[in-house]
């Protein structure tokens, strides 16, 4: 048999199988190995071919997950062995999804590579909760930020974000809540609109909207969790449930 | 005939309408009417049924677009008329599509909205190149700014955002190229990676690599125009194009 090593990066979406793109579903039809993350849905898998060999590598719950060196490396043994690997991300496989660090370790061989980009949740999640992340008059721009840093520290785009009017979308940041609120109200942003978005796009998905000032007792009442997404800006308020708040706060 | 009033805005992703989510065309489907924007592939609206009404509101050579005053009224008057209106952009809804203010107009009115995401421009077209917005070591954010704000200035988010190391994606920038091309000079960024991309995703791509110091000559000599967008960190170097400016650097 004459094997062509390919490999193809693709995003999966925030969640909802049905937010991958056409390009993705004939990706994963074509695919001889599917390499899929804990955050992809599993009834994708559906699409592909029935010799298609599927390869989890996320998180399991009593084990690790494959470690980063290990999927570069399965990557590489399964297109020189299989032909065509399609490497399955949740979101979009450069929004934080290391896929630059994939390619590079496989541009080391000679194996053709290809990327099809996904809806990002930081994009995706705010969409479907009708948040617009830019708004005439309000916002004209979104940052996108991680909230786990290879120090564990906050990230120091965060200090920089907190003083702009840019929406601030941060991802993978939910156990620095407590942190970047304090941030926040260091700078006298107490009445910040903010919310935040577990499992989105997914039928158990929570929403939490509220300000600053208020969010940490409202994700502690409303028992939110990981995996969850963290929304800063005035674009906020355009939630429908923001409008309680307002009123909340008039009736003070 | 019972009517039920409905709007959906609709990402239809940045060109391939391949790129488009597998919800989206199912929206496309069950369309009574569409509004479609010139950014959109008019292959998608095959998708749409056989009685659909679909309804071009984007610019046409000799005319001037709809105004968004008579989208919004439209949007409204079809949903009371025919039914489901689904509302198709280029890109995704909320990435300086206006739909925010849409949403904002419709729900004057007693009609239900749905957003379907789409991949931004910002975020696709980046990847399509295999230009990672995010790599850890290198960026742990991306941040994406209109290039056309309403005064016609340059966004005071640009000013802010050239002090970072964020990874910066300017979308209907290309005007404002001299004077981003100057403010990161002014910064003393003459050798910060820069990356053009016109007509991404379509067969008329073109992008051109380069630094801060000499991609305006490169957009005059490889005659780089409208609609492109502009992406401005030390990501775009893992280009494969990236390496052969380096080596020209090397040998100077």
């Amino acid at each position: 048999m004459n094997i062509k090593p390919k490999v193809t990066l693709v995003g999966a979406g925030p969640g909802d199988p049905e937010l991958i793109s056409l390009k993705g579903i004939k990706a994963i039809k074509a695919a001889d190995v599917i390499l899929y993350d804990a955050l992809v849905d599993e009834s994708l898998l559906d699409f592909a071919s029935a010799n298609c060999t599927k390869v989890y590598v996320g998180k399991r719950a009593e084990q690790l997950s494959t470690s980063q060196d290990q999927i570069n490396q399965l990557l590489v043994d399964y297109a020189l062995t299989h032909g065509h690997v399609v490497r399955l991300k949740g979101g979009d496989p450069f929004v934080f999804g290391r896929g630059g660090e994939e390619l590079d370790f496989i541009n080391q061989y000679d194996i053709e590579t290809a990327v099809i980009p996904g809806i990002s949740s930081s994009i995706g999640l705010t969409g479907l909760q009708k948040i617009p992340l830019t708004y005439r008059g309000i916002s004209e721009s979104f940052w996108v930020i991680t909230g786990s840093t290879t120090e564990g520290k906050l990230s120091e785009d965060l200090y920089a974000a907190v003083k702009t009017n840019a929406t601030v979308v941060v991802l993978m940041g939910f156990g620095k809540l407590t942190e970047i609120v304090a941030l926040y109200k260091q700078h006298g942003k107490e009445n910040l609109p903010i919310a935040l978005i577990q499992n989105g796009s997914m039928p158990n998905e929570k929403i939490i909207i509220g300000t600053i000032d208020d969010i940490l007792d409202e994700t502690q009442e409303k028992r939110i969790g990981v995996p969850a997404i963290i929304v800063l800006g005035e674009v906020v308020s355009k939630h429908p449930n923001f409008k309680h708040i307002i009123e909340k706060y008039a009736t003070v």
